[in-house]
């Protein structure tokens, strides 16, 4: 039997990767900016490639797990399809975060909204499911 | 083939949500204490909020893998039994850990409890299918 | 049907309880550092053993993903052995850190080598089923 979310799994790989991504800007400005670990503050630059990457970390936790049961219950292409929106925002939110902290908005929304689309289509999913 | 663990699915975009409604009362206390981003320290009010949403991330990455595996070996209803008990004690644990620091043992009590059910039981489900 | 991953489940549930353990260092740091909640710094020694944990979360996060994917393309035994370096590297990374900032780099890297290995490798396996 083929695996069935092909999709699913590469949008997923591509969220990692952007994670990581993030991990490698942080260690990058604490060369840049002479915040040596553990410190995680000290410098309001260093401090919003640091949050970037935390952000992330804590977006790509929801977002995961609906991504896959909305991928349960609408298909694969669907769920790649809505889910593929949170990497491109990711990288927006990144890239405007750490250059000033007002202009992480639409970044920001371009990734929670994938996140609470999937999410809602789980739980709706779910529900035909069950009851 | 119907999915087969409904109810496991359910319990997971509850514990999802539980996370995301943390991160809105970061961003409510942002606003109320007036701590401007990236900074997350400069105020003990804004801070127990903040720990909260960090601390229930760790959590719902502790717990998700176990929930499942769990599910996996003694079935979907068993899972979502045990692990139903995670949303509930982090509730608890959101509530009065906002309000003081010291107040917050209970209800991290009630989401590690579940937590290391589901997590020593799916060692033992895997250990019976190995061995 | 057999569950066709028990060795994936078991390394994904041993690094799941060495981050579970960093948990417990932290609240043990706190207490012998004298850092209450909701307080993250104030002490270097406190914050090193901050970092092993937050910093073993978002390793986590990404390196379970790349695991379960280059599982369902590669088989579970090879998933395992790559991935069974993980929890080893974490708790060198762990000890290590715990004592110095500078001596953190071997088991990070020990870490990091078998996400990224995973993760390639779930890559090339996405692919090899898309095209």
């Amino acid at each position: 039997m083929p695996f069935a979310f092909p999709w699913t799994a590469l949008v997923t790989m591509i969220a990692v990767f952007v994670f990581f991504w993030t991990g490698i800007q942080v260690a990058r400005a604490r060369a840049k900016y002479g915040i040596k670990a553990p410190a995680i503050s000290g410098n309001p630059d260093f401090e919003r490639v640091f949050r970037v990457q935390a952000n992330t970390g804590e977006q790509l936790l929801q977002f995961l797990p609906g991504l896959w049961l909305f991928a349960v219950w609408f298909g694969d292409l669907w769920a790649a399809a809505i889910g593929v929106v949170w990497p491109i925002g990711r990288i927006i939110y990144a890239i405007t975060y750490s250059k000033a902290a007002e202009k992480r908005g639409p970044g920001f929304g371009l990734t929670v909204l994938p996140t609470l689309i999937l999410a809602i289509g789980a739980v709706v999913g779910i529900m035909m499911r069950l009851f």
